[in-house]
């Protein structure tokens, strides 16, 4: 029998940062596909939509009028999940029924007045201003004495659950932490008891040298498929020095953050030649005033698609009831993402 | 300020039987939705497709030839994620790139020759032969040496990325015990070895007194709306009695067991008019040779739908990056199942 080939036989991942495992079947990807065929989002738009209720100087479903802005704007979410005012309290019956009020804040980010753009056309000055509204918005909420996590994150896309086209993201942030960044702590902060240095700073360094999984790269930032990946085309944008969250980040490394940005969304649109859908967000220290070393500040980026513009990765019946599970490698995407050109096709065909 | 309740109030709830936190924003359900609208599935299907390669005598993508089969029929999936001749193998490199070999098996299902039905159009006497092969199969395959866990599920409709309307499930099994049922052995074995009965049981015994989230009963299970759902219409099965797998069930349990999920799929069915998209499955004891009295057969079914036949549930950003998040209460979507009627809207309008 042949000797195992993590390129051919199926095989089970284990996700340093979360404490997960995925389920790896690269020998699945020749299956053909019958089932559901997505649409893409139309390619044109005009800059400005008079329906729009993010369009500068339009009136929200709420009776608010949007400024007319020309960089970026943030508000409080018209439908937020998080309200501020929640009265404490719990419920628990044995054990069995437990629950427990929460607060927040839910707010939305628009990225630029243009309805037209999405992060990948916007340029990397004008990103820049994303990336230091993210960080005043870090900062304001964080130190909120009941906002003990801040959530940034962008769905891009129809097929994301994004109901507006214009290029926007979104903050919940609130009392407890999430799940995910919650897991990321307790095996962040595992490593670094035990070695003194952050998990993702040890696994970049490892990364870099083998370059097989690496997408591209800053003075100040890396974007890799992680060996863990999930999705088809997941990535993880991580920054070289172990930053705890974006506030850390000196003017340098902002600029850098946007370039890192702007070139995988660039190589993400020009995969199938189609505005590409995701969602993506950041990963920071809680700010539950703790000192949090074994933070290491990073983005993910979790896109659908599959094979194609129209043929989706479907996380169902086995993955919600037994674990994640991928067909193609995270090597093949990285090399597929690798290979992509950093100019927009859009830029590229005019 | 007034007092926290459940129904008003952003909450957050527990999940007993997996150890995770689900966030619950009943007061957002009002939000207008302007995002991506669903394709209800065709409603009209011929009894035998030439073009199907399930119906009975048709041949399959690798040659094969289906028999021509009358009730139902089982086979090795001609695409499996999983094989049984996977070479041993492992990679570990300092802690952060870790895989392993996973060997298995994958097959197909067939529930009825006829490609036209779905589970709540067959009759009680037919889904019954669907739970024998059930049980005949976790026992053929349970008791396989190199077989740890035993995954029956089924995708139903294309939203739920089923690529032929042809009613089947599937079974995926294998070397280790993937992540639900893991985390849910945890949970249960650390309330068993407390309580010395079945986490299950006592939550069956509270939610029966209670009744808010019970949708419908027999002698032998209890359908309800857990009270950690994350999906809007997520329900759970449960067995009356703690049985740790299918193939301890009576007779009499496993028609009870085929009336049960008759009768929830005619009810979501009969919530928004259509064939109800879900992807559902059943929970067991692992087997891997020990002994799991802590283990409380149950089934899960997770439908994407929210409030019509086209607007779905979105897990996109803060559910992929935070926790998993909801809109509607579970006793809203209990009080709206328990409301519908069990014949099916099909036959009402014949
Ligand atoms: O095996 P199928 O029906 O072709 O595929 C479907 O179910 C599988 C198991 O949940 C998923 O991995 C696939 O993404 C989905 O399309
Ligand atoms: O807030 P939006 O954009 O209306 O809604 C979208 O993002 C939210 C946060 O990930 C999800 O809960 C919703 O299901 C999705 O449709």
């Amino acid at each position: 029998m042949a000797a195992f080939d993590s390129t051919e036989h199926p095989h089970r991942r284990f996700n340093a940062l979360n404490g997960e495992w995925v389920l790896v079947s690269p020998h699945r990807s020749k299956r053909p596909w019958q089932g559901q065929q997505e649409t893409p989002d139309a390619e044109q738009r005009p800059a400005y939509d008079p329906g729009c209720y993010l369009c500068p100087g339009n009136t929200r479903a709420n009776g608010a009028v949007n400024p007319t802005y020309t960089n970026t704007f943030v508000f409080d979410n018209d439908f937020a999940a998080l309200l501020p005012d929640t009265p404490a309290g719990f419920i628990d019956e044995s054990g069995l029924l437990r629950a427990e009020a929460e607060s927040g804040v839910g707010r939305v980010i628009c990225f630029s007045p243009r309805h037209d753009l999405t992060l990948p056309e916007m340029s990397t000055p004008d990103i820049r201003k994303v990336v230091d509204l993210w960080a005043d918005e870090f900062l304001a909420l964080g130190t909120q004495p009941d906002i003990n996590y801040v959530q940034i994150f962008e769905n891009k896309g129809t097929m994301m659950g994004c109901s507006n086209p214009h290029p926007h993201g979104q903050i919940w942030a609130q009392r407890t932490v999430p799940s995910e960044p919650a897991k990321e702590t307790v095996q962040q902060l595992a490593y670094y008891q035990q070695h003194g240095r952050t998990l993702l700073a040890d696994y970049l360094g490892i990364e870099l040298e083998k370059k097989e999984r690496v997408v591209l790269e800053n003075d100040h930032f890396v974007v890799l498929v992680p060996f863990w990946a999930v999705w088809p085309f997941e990535t993880l944008l991580v920054a070289r020095r172990p930053v705890q969250d974006i506030t850390q980040l000196a003017p340098e490394e902002r600029d850098a953050l946007a370039d890192a940005i702007r070139r995988l969304t660039i190589r993400y649109d020009n995969l199938f030649n189609i505005s590409f859908p995701y969602s993506a967000g950041l990963h920071q220290r809680p700010t539950d005033g703790q000192e949090h070393p074994e933070w290491h500040l990073h983005m993910h980026f979790y896109p659908p698609l599959l094979r194609s513009a129209t043929v989706r990765k479907f996380m169902v019946g086995y993955e919600m009831l037994g674990n994640p599970q991928r067909d193609i490698t995270p090597e093949f995407s990285a090399d597929r993402l690798r290979s992509l050109p950093e100019v927009h096709y859009k830029a590229a065909t005019q």
